[in-house]
């Protein structure tokens, strides 16, 4: 692949063609090989551009679209009104070769459902996960799903599972331990489907290392940790809100003490730089995960900053090329689990299922 | 009430007596007025206490108890086989007016199942749910369930957050603002339960602000936030983790940098004071909230100073007669609002229910 073509959908998240136009521009500025659609009120987005003279136009394309879905539509609204919201233009660029990978700061739901109608989800997958790679006192883990699913059945915890352990060999990690998150570490823990998926990861080509606690997964015990959208959501979102408090407290800390003052000017830039890595923005961003296409969801109340990491997350997915390495690498083990659930037996010699 | 006695499970935790004795004797030495009885093997214990010879046995009982509860026995085991086992005999100890409260370490679902039997929930309770306070930006926030629930009907999360309510008042905020812990803040968002929870609180006598977001909570947005012990144990624990990271990424940053070498000396104070906020000890240990009498359940994995932290918490909850005043004040709301939920109009002046 040459130059990466992203295009991004201008009218979501909170602070719409305001805030998604100048992160686009500066990305565009930052990476001299990337190439950009932008897709929505086309008058509106020259407007902004207008207002960034350096720009490299010849990088730089809009597709007007008429229409915008809101951050509360339902997803079902997105799927049968609006033919023309930059949020399904967006996708059908990327449907159509003419993009590379699409980011949206779009409402969830909605760019779940039209992703699925739009793109398809990759052979053996029932439905897309999310998935960040977060932090850890070890290397970064990969969470899924992050709020694509909110209910999920013991299969699809499955199919996360195996999705994410692809996912984390692309980025090099050569056989990746993978965990489901529940309550404790002990076989009789957590919900039904947690231990039913935890039945059907035992057999599976892949190093499954059992139940991961919350406290585990910050040790960065695994490199893939496995849950539902609901637990994945409200994790990430709320390690985000305490990573913020916590960045504060330290600055207060320096502060506010008489000893600070003196330190005050020698400890300010390691302060700042321990405020950089915790800075949530630097995390933004999360791949659907199990499409035929590459789709990157912005926090709907992103800033510049911040939705710039959504940018420079979806180059990075390009170039791992992560649907197509996914494609060759899932379809095989997806099928030969559901047989197995099915109580197929695939190994069986005279080739006749069991059932 | 004058000297609180508290009831130990000495054998619970990952670490046993070797753990729960001594954390138990330093507390009895900091606090005068405090009174405990220590369960379990008695041999065991006398020779761990033999070992602190200034420990006031005036104010120490030890009772022995035949057998204790594994940490991965299921918790029907607990309730059917050992009749004897210390962690039942310290919940009876309170039952039985001999004890205010009784603190464990062992199995969560163990302590769960013996205290519905022997203490009994109060009336309008399905079923109790652990709450612990977490620091946010603001005040400090209940979080219930943490794990004592891992499937939550609506009707349930509905009387958490109206226990929680109730709690937050005796901690001294007149009018608690509650919310349920959701993916969004919109009323489409979350799963079933979450949504017809919603709908319960809507028509409760409670400051009920609606759902709110993993960086809400941290935001410190409200006073009580309820999610079921899925989600709850699984937010607390990864945050422990991520507190702990944090603090470690921070001193290292001030150890590693030649800069920091310099300041070193002056910047340690701050340091080991945010470290010791921050440190996941201090909010060990979580009651349970709608028995009748007080239980504490400290983490499995506490250490000694961890340990103490949950008999603070416990000799806290004697001092605000936590069950009493849920008692007196929970009754009436969740009798209304089964009539409520059943369809029966409560305010019809003939008496008669609708179906």
């Amino acid at each position: 692949m040459s130059a990466p073509i992203i295009a991004i959908d201008a009218m979501g998240g909170d602070f719409g063609p305001r805030c998604i136009v100048p992160a686009s521009l500066e990305c565009l500025a930052e990476i001299p090989s990337l190439h950009l659609t932008l897709v929505g009120q086309s008058s509106l987005i020259e407007e902004i551009v207008a207002l960034h003279p350096g720009t490299d136009r010849a990088r730089l394309q809009i597709v007007h679209a008429d229409e915008a879905i809101g951050m509360h539509e339902r997803p079902a609204q997105a799927l049968r009104g609006k033919p023309g919201s930059s949020m399904r233009i967006a996708l059908e660029l990327v449907r159509d070769g003419k993009a590379q990978a699409c980011v949206s700061a779009g409402n969830t739901g909605a760019l779940m459902a039209l992703a699925r109608q739009v793109l398809k989800t990759l052979p053996g997958v029932d439905r897309p996960a999310m998935v960040t790679a977060i932090p850890t006192r070890a290397n970064p883990c990969l969470l899924l799903d992050l709020g694509a699913n909110v209910d999920c059945t013991a299969e699809q915890l499955y199919q996360f599972a195996v999705m994410g352990s692809v996912a984390a060999q692309v980025l090099g990690v050569e056989r990746p331990k993978v965990a489901l998150l529940n309550v404790g570490t002990e076989d009789i823990k957590g919900n039904q489907q947690v231990r039913q998926a935890a039945a059907l990861l035992q057999q599976a080509d892949l190093d499954y290392r059992g139940f991961i606690e919350g406290d585990g997964l910050y040790r960065g015990e695994v490199d893939v940790a496995v849950c539902d959208g609901f637990v994945g959501n409200i994790l990430l979102k709320s390690s985000e809100g305490l990573a913020q408090m916590v960045s504060e407290r330290v600055e207060l800390l320096f502060k506010r003490s008489l000893l600070a003052r003196l330190v005050g000017g020698l400890a300010l830039p390691l302060l700042r730089k321990l405020r950089a890595d915790l800075r949530p923005a630097q995390y933004n961003g999360a791949s659907f995960l199990g499409l035929q296409g590459i789709v990157v969801k912005s926090h709907g109340g992103a800033g510049k900053e911040s939705f710039k990491w959504a940018i420079r997350r979806a180059t990075q997915d390009v170039r791992y090329n992560l649907p197509e390495q996914l494609h060759e690498r899932l379809e095989h083990r997806l099928v030969c689990a559901r047989a197995t659930e099915r109580g197929d037996d695939v190994t069986a010699s005279d080739g006749s299922p069991s059932n």
